[in-house]
């Protein structure tokens, strides 16, 4: 087993895992044991390097753990080690505390779990002391890069006032001052009611959902790249990104300057947007004071960043059993000979003796975007797993929509408490995993039990009437299917 | 039961509790129920407002909940109470976050188990965070008020690389330069053993203890009180002052700039030291390398403040119990008639069925500090119940010096995990708690056993021999301990 990440793979550093080492990790979550670095797999260098470690080590297998580019970095090294003839198999496993890593094979990843309940426990406790203290109001920043699973479970868990979502933003091309009017609109209904508190989840992943600001780091990460210093980029910025950033206080600046991640995303832990929010609310509430528009209490705003506090938390229950699982699916997917194959669990919110494993190709999990990242221009990116968005037609988005009004107005806070390993509590699973119809290949086998009934009911010796009566309904069955498909697979499958 | 703090005992607003009422709130922390708001019953007007509400809603009891201030006002209250002739019995509880009422009678406070078990919970996330990483040094900032009780029981239940506690920090009179060289120190030692992460807690309190922030803090709150405007106080400070404050960066200038609390300390939770030592020993660690002196990688540092997300926590179950048997003895106090009592609990680190239940009086745990807050003037003070010092002879104390070089250098890092209901976890305990000798009644009872039996054993009838040696025995002990007594008590005590 190689130790150090990525590197000390190339680096061919390894340990042999055996019960004793692995006694003091065993369910305590992290990666301490094997270390992590860059996590990536992806340059021509890179590449060769990992090719000529498992050439050297002779190692069978090769399991990449991670999210959606450590799984896309997988796929492409499967396919890389298959054409050079390398008997290594590259099997990936489906861990990031994101929850992005979506699909129809996989349902969920192991550490969301964790980082929602221990997330939505301390959401809970600010909720606690926003409803004692009855004068502040939270702006809690959460990890989860560019997508909201974990802010929309930590909400439904939780119940904070608000949630801002990053697709909804994008959905409805919302601006950071309409979000500032949204929160300030809020903050004065409540007020109404003589409510002068109030907890507001932000996802990290949000100021790369606002148009303009979006537009503002690409800007600034273009400049970044052709060798500007961050010094004299704001002198560098088309005159509408030069207006934003100007406005923007200097904390901010500062913060927006930073060079981007390995993955061209802005370092989106490092910027404090809960604190850019909460000023420019307290800066409109304050102009609607002086205007008299609002009548209410001084507004007060407390920001908190739930971020590393959470992600090397002991896993809860699931994910350790979740974690297990795939890991006794990774040594069947490379007993069978399997390359390019990630380790799925399906139907995850049933008891554990329910759950399906299986194994899916990585590449049926890839698309191609029509544009790339860089810069707008529409060169043809390479397939790669893109992170799965919060969907705004699905069940757990619907069961937020349903109760937000009721979330905003009247305090329904919850405490779910903390994580627990015994007793009534230890068996709890994420709301957003229960509540939506998952379970894909369940399903496709069930509709394989009607097609095999449908045979079995229409066969050589049946009636006349029953044979006209399902040659009709089928022919419309597959008429109204295949205008269907035809309209949703639009040729954006990578096979 | 007044509701919405002091100022709703002082509007008489009030709610019976019931049953119902209490079921949902029942072993679910927080003042929600109640409500809170700046808690103080202090001036004439509050003595006097609190005296007629609680003549007007006949009450034969006023049980005030809180840490060493609102005891204190308690103590005063009850004097007051008793010399208007009121019938109302005032009684005091120990409940506070920061641990710091301690003391003969005192053994915990409601709330302090939580915090700490939470809190080392969050600061062995980050630990694992730090070493899977191996690239950050983590600031974490923890709440506590002046005194460093919470960080001292946290570094004990987690084992983070360091912890400068606010004591040690005052007896050794350190400077903040002496503290960003203890900080650089370590971190250069462990990139010399190949380790370039760690974490580092803060107590908030720490800001005030060291000397020249404190002078400092001095005088900003003294030209605050005079009318000084926070944008003209930079000018009208002290030469010495004034070049500390300089040389300080923009975002803790703001910060100490902030209005003190109501008991004229800083206000700590809004003050960022965690940045304010990581910006230091960044400066520090950049300079060495320049200077050839530190060869290790860059240092980076992320910092966190644990404060509000830890508070509004789910009680512990030593909490839930610990609450609930004080509030059986609040019963019994007002049942007796007794008058400015604090209801106690000792011997708590046995199993519940060996707690001693019991009532000290408040006025017992008061002392008369020499010099006043006031800028330095020497008038004698109001009696008080001073928070208690983190004991640098205390054997828990001792314990954290007998391990630090281990903390430091070998990432002993331990994760409590989340506090648990049930199964083995449930009845873990303050480490604090559980080393110190405290059960200070119960140890006053077996002296007195002791005496008993000497003086069974030596009574009339009993040998010349054995008389001899019991007068030659006790002559000395008596002589000891009039000389041991006299030294130390003098005249601090408030009879």
């Amino acid at each position: 087993m190689s130790t150090g990440g990525s590197e000390g793979l190339f680096a061919q550093k390894t340990v042999e895992i055996t019960d004793d080492v692995l006694q003091t990790y065993k369910n305590q979550g992290g990666f301490d044991l094997l270390g992590r670095t860059k996590d990536q797999i992806r340059t021509t260098e890179q590449v060769n390097a990992a090719l000529k470690a498992c050439t050297d080590l002779k190692l069978d297998g090769l399991v990449i753990i991670g999210g959606v580019t450590s799984n896309t970095d997988a796929a492409h090294l499967a396919e890389f080690f298959a054409e050079a003839k390398c008997s290594t198999k590259v099997v990936g496993v489906p861990v990031t505390i994101n929850g992005d890593l979506k699909n129809q094979f996989v349902e969920a990843n192991v550490g969301f779990d964790t980082i929602c309940k221990v997330n939505s426990q301390l959401i809970s406790n600010v909720c606690t002391d926003a409803l004692s203290a009855e004068k502040y109001y939270y702006f809690v920043r959460l990890m989860g890069r560019k997508h909201s699973h974990v802010a929309l479970e930590c909400t439904l868990q939780s119940h904070p006032n608000m949630v801002i979502l990053g697709e909804e933003v994008t959905a409805s091309k919302l601006t950071i001052f309409d979000i500032t009017k949204q929160i300030c609109d809020a903050v004065q209904a409540r007020a109404g009611q003589d409510k002068n508190h109030g907890v507001i989840l932000i996802p990290e992943g949000i100021v790369e959902s606002i148009p303009e600001l979006y537009a503002l780091l690409k800007e600034i990460h273009g400049l970044l790249k052709e060798g500007v210093h961050a010094d004299n980029i704001s002198t560098q910025l088309s005159p509408w990104s030069s207006a934003l950033f100007e406005f923007l206080p200097p904390f901010i600046k500062k913060q927006l300057l930073l060079h981007p991640e390995s993955d061209d995303s802005a370092q989106l832990s490092q910027i404090e947007t809960e604190k850019l929010l909460a000023y420019l609310v307290e800066t409109e509430m304050n102009k609607r004071t002086k205007e008299g528009t609002y009548k209410g209490k001084k507004f007060n705003a407390i920001c908190h960043f739930f971020g590393y506090q959470a992600r090397g938390s002991l896993p809860s229950k699931f994910d350790c059993d979740y974690a297990y699982v795939l890991g006794h699916i990774c040594y069947h997917i490379l007993a069978a000979g399997l390359n390019g194959y990630m380790a799925t669990v399906t139907n995850l919110k049933s008891p554990v003796n329910k759950w399906k494993c299986g194994a899916a190709p990585m590449t049926a999990m890839m698309t191609v975007k029509r544009w790339s990242q860089n810069c707008g221009s529409t060169s043809i990116g390479r397939p790669a797993i893109h992170p799965a968005t919060v969907d705004l037609k699905g069940k757990a988005y619907e069961l937020l929509r349903q109760n937000e009004q009721k979330f905003l107005m009247e305090d329904m806070y919850r405490n779910p408490g903390p994580v627990q390993y015994d007793g009534p509590g230890a068996d709890v699973k994420a709301v957003t995993l229960c509540v939506e119809d998952q379970d894909y290949m369940g399903r496709i086998k069930k509709l394989q039990e009607y097609l095999d009934q449908v045979r079995t009911l229409v066969k050589p010796g049946c009636s006349q009437d029953v044979l006209k009566a399902a040659l009709s309904v089928m022919a419309s069955v597959t008429d109204v299917l295949s205008t269907i498909s035809s309209s949703s697979t639009s040729g954006q499958q990578f096979a």
